[in-house]
């Protein structure tokens, strides 16, 4: 699909003088491929109201010049960072910097590069950008949302008492590969009876067992765009306790789902799950926050929890994946990605969320 | 298998007093793993001479307990490193940082945190320390090795013309799960053809074509060790310059190992390499450095690059792994892990460095 770069790179040019810089230096590599295409491990993007140059080292020069729309590509002999503030002509004094990437030893290194430039460091810049989803986003964001989904039955069918977690994962991913993804998302999630209590039990050595909860939380990569969702399903036949656990968490996540349209507080949204889930008595084993944004990274902002006062707004693509996680009893997590609309949200990930038991 | 966590962290309480800090504050999380045995995505390990606390979020209350070895574990209900650096007596003065690490952000929020602290940029304090590694991440390094190495035959295997090279590392990447790696230790890269001449061209959907070069470098995690190795096999009889091209990088590749031992500057090793692929022409193609270390992460301390002073030292576990890529012929790489031993070296990866023809 054809990104447009050239609306990113005007929209942040236009920026600058908001935030009193005369150039920036872009150094965060998804904020870089966003902007310009360039997808390498390494390399700086200066922007300047009239013009975007990146800086890539010598392993990129047949890539970048590839790959690179919206920028002027130059090949680095050292720290790309290091020449692209080198570059940087005497008309400019003052340029911003990613305060949330730059280490300390980095902004040594770049103020002696440039000991005339005054640093601005500014934080979330291009990440601010990236939160409302252009429509060519939003399409590549719901093809993985599809792809994962997709691999659910998959997922299901590798799961059999006796098996280890880690190979339910290896089916998932060697056919998650095989159907057109880069890759996961995040070290896949297969958390099984006492280690579905643990919210970031990634698939381990243990068999599956013949009773209990399992947490399954995956995510494909589809040209850059990450997915994310969580089912839990239940092996064997499940107690009172189990399904009241189960329903509690879905009506958390339904009510989650409900208060979602443009406007609202992202911690708004964090606490109509918690609310539901205080009536139930599980409030205090959510120990996490309602959701985060997705797009080119699998958390990107907005962050959905508590007290957060970002408005969402329409485009955001978000998690919604409250869960409750009780030492001896088991845990449950259930998320969507959702597409915030002009007039609500759309649930993008179309996998049922009734309980299923194996 | 049991690692040695107290020798690591007596032994980086011992460094503080050289660094002139009353503590430090560890925030990067392979360090914080590699003293501790802390594997979660975010935590904060305070280390003052009489003591080591482990901080981290909710989401680890089991996991952290369950992990942590020579540390005292604390739950924190905020940022684990507001935590971490709010709980530090009256008596702690100068507190060391990660300055590789921790950003302008995170260094701001710090301050404000413990104003009365003054805050010591370091660098490379512990990833000093784990360039040597201790005989129990010798072991585990060479069974990640060894489970990479036996791989190469399945991977071998896949590579017919007009099969996606995505899916040649689909299968790899497949067994490799199944064969009780964690992971790969980076996005497997399968360059064919064309693609060869791209140092980093990781598996894409084009073919595997009828006549060519395919450099196949990957690596898997065992245990949270890495192992590194590529090998370039050819599709197709290869020509003359094929063959000279091929010959070179290999006699580059034996003229570095050949030339480590404990003493030696690691831009010597660089400088082996280069040396050999000059008599035949190919040095201006050689385009990245020709080594680093391998550990925890893929990437580790001590570089192998031009004009590198570091000295290497027996314990240290390193790539040698020159290349050179020609727009339009294409490109070879050859890489083995290398042990630094007392007398000299032990080259770790057996897999077989003649030309394969396939």
């Amino acid at each position: 699909m054809a990104m447009d770069f050239k609306s990113r790179v005007r929209r942040l040019q236009q920026a600058l003088a908001g935030q009193r810089v005369d150039a920036v230096l872009v150094t965060r590599m998804p904020n870089v491929r966003y902007l310009c295409g360039f997808t390498g491990s390494s390399g700086a993007l200066v922007l300047a109201p009239d013009r975007a140059t990146l800086f890539a080292d010598g392993r990129y020069t047949v890539q970048a010049r590839q790959e690179t729309h919206a920028a002027s590509v130059r090949i680095a002999k050292g720290s790309p960072s290091t020449a692209a503030i080198s570059s940087i002509g005497r008309a400019t004094k003052t340029v911003g910097i990613e305060a949330d990437h730059v280490t300390v030893s980095q902004m040594d290194a770049l103020s002696k590069a440039a000991p005339k430039v005054r640093f601005k460091p500014l934080s979330g810049l291009v990440e601010r950008a990236r939160m409302v989803k252009q429509p060519d986003e939003v399409m590549q964001l719901k093809a993985a949302v599809m792809l994962a989904s997709g691999l659910f039955e998959v997922l299901l069918h590798g799961i059999t008492p006796g098996i280890a977690e880690s190979h339910v994962a290896a089916e998932l991913e060697y056919v998650a590969r095989r159907s057109g993804a880069q890759g996961m998302s995040f070290e896949t999630i297969v958390a099984s009876g006492p280690r579905s209590a643990m919210p970031h039990g990634v698939a381990s050595e243990q068999a599956i067992p013949a009773q209990g909860f399992v947490v399954l939380d995956y995510g494909v990569i589809l040209a850059g765009y990450c997915s994310d969702m969580t089912r839990t399903v239940h092996v064997g036949p499940p107690g009172r306790k189990q399904r009241d656990l189960y329903q509690a968490v879905l009506d958390a996540q339904l009510a989650a789902i409900d208060v979602v349209r443009p406007g609202v507080q992202a911690g708004k949204v964090d606490q109509a799950a918690r609310k539901v889930l205080r009536k139930s008595g599980f409030d205090s084993y959510f120990t996490h926050s309602t959701g985060h944004g997705v797009g080119l990274e699998i958390h990107e902002p907005p962050r959905l929890g508590k007290g957060q006062t970002e408005l969402l707004q329409a485009g955001m693509v978000i998690t919604i994946e409250p869960g409750a996680y009780i030492p001896g009893l088991g845990g449950v997590r259930i998320e969507d990605m959702v597409l915030v609309t002009e007039t609500g949200c759309q649930v993008l990930t179309p996998t049922s969320k009734e309980l299923i038991i194996l």
